[in-house]
């Protein structure tokens, strides 16, 4: 049979996915998480954090394009970025092909997922040498506290789930401070866990965001190698609507899932979802 | 640990997803399939059939929903239905929550799952036993040969995968046959796999489905228990524009996925779908 990585904990320990281990590239202990990279035939390459799948090279496309590009479609006059977390780099490369942005500060705690990331995932990593990406090995939240410079226009939140390195990253005081530190037109987006497994998480983001943000909604994409396949991203605001297309995405060539038509669909949510937001 | 089941084959052996078995509630040998029923804590029951995921009781409606409603939605008038597979019953329940429909042929080559489904999984045959349905038991492909009443207005293929019992479901032969016995306003539904592990399979339905029917497309939905959770269904059509919500689905209450959004939504492809319709 080889060797298996079985990912358990964040599908409640009654269902688990699996992927074939052909060749470990890395395991190692960073002073905050285990780091996992190896190679699959069929995904490419894999890296868990924690025992939980942060990426596969197969379809981490997914991911990184519906956690950057939507942003822009509604507000295509973004130049200065917060990223905090994404140590994978795919969420810097993708922000790196906005010619119209012209500062990416990128706050991630761990440098060792950076490093390795470098070493072994080379096809995210290559926007991490952009000039005008500014990498501060930090934690995101005091970083945030402690920011008085010019506001930002984005922040994205490319985080872990909410236990362990990730947790602050969650909270009301981190999302008010985000709230003090974006521009007038200011857009934040965040990692959201699935409805499925974690239907807790996402009610918690949603609360919170809710009482910070005046315009606040979830949008979703299919990740097939994320719990559920069906994964949401917070879309706060501080005015506009999200679902509005201002700017047809034709900005970035070469996506391979984002597209007009998605971009509203992706603010379709099913009505179970809706219930779960309402509190049913 | 206990016992486990494990479907690894529709993810082409490099990844397989697993469910915890509480309880084994039957395993029998049909003269087609082996067919596997069981508990889990969080997925209720369990449904496997030659060792494939079928459905868990916790999360079927997102299939049965949108295998049937779409259609509705853009065609109110469907009166006469016909139902290949389907042997858990999860259709023909939704199929009966529609007043206007007056007939629901079923057509299901497995008794045994039918009858099974009914001993084990009496929140989705509850609709089995409706005035206007008449099951038979029996091939579909030489039902819809030899048919010779009036013509359909819907026809849905809600079936295995295209290997073992369900292959003859997937053949040219097929969809010319069921063209053939729909109606001038007729329209066919089918599941459709999904385009990460089985993108041949999506392709072969695409390119035999467009030389019969003048307008076909592909919709989506999130099914967590899917290989990929990122699930297709082919919508064909003599006329017409399936995208179009001719009737906002307010016609049956109580769904828990689909509603008008959700409808238009679930058209919108990602691009690398697009690019594998395209055969890029």
């Amino acid at each position: 049979m080889g060797e298996w990585f079985t990912e358990a904990s964040t599908y409640r320990h009654q269902a688990s996915l699996s992927f074939k281990i052909d060749n470990v590239l890395c395991r190692e202990k960073s002073s905050f998480q285990e780091i996992l990279i190896f190679e699959n035939a069929f995904f490419g390459r894999v890296m868990a954090i924690d025992g939980v799948t942060m990426l596969t090279t197969r379809d981490e496309f997914v991911y990184h394009e519906m956690i950057v590009h939507p942003a822009f479609s509604v507000c295509p006059g973004i130049q200065r970025v917060l990223v905090i977390g994404a140590g994978d780099g795919g969420t810097i490369r993708e922000l790196t092909r906005h010619p119209g942005v012209k500062t990416i500060d990128w706050v991630e705690i761990d440098g060792k997922v950076v490093e390795l990331s470098q070493l072994y995932l080379p096809s995210l990593t290559i926007g991490n040498h952009d000039p005008r990406v500014n990498l501060m090995l930090r934690d995101g939240v005091s970083y945030i506290e402690e920011y008085s410079g010019e506001p930002y226009d984005l922040i994205i939140v490319d985080s872990t789930d909410p236990v362990g390195p990730g947790e602050g990253l969650f909270g009301t005081h981190f999302y008010r401070s985000c709230f003090d530190i974006l521009g007038e037109e200011g857009i934040i987006v965040n990692q959201a866990e699935n409805p499925h497994y974690s239907p807790e998480w996402v009610t918690g983001i949603n609360q919170k965001m809710q009482k910070i943000f005046p315009v606040f909604s979830f949008y979703q994409a299919f990740i097939p190698t994320y719990p559920s396949g069906h994964w949401l991203f917070g879309f706060g605001a501080k005015k506009g609507h999200p679902e509005t297309v201002t700017k047809e995405p034709s900005f970035v060539s070469d996506l391979k899932y984002y597209n007009a038509e998605i971009h509203k669909a992706a603010f379709a949510l099913p009505n179970f979802v809706k219930d779960l937001l309402k509190g049913e």
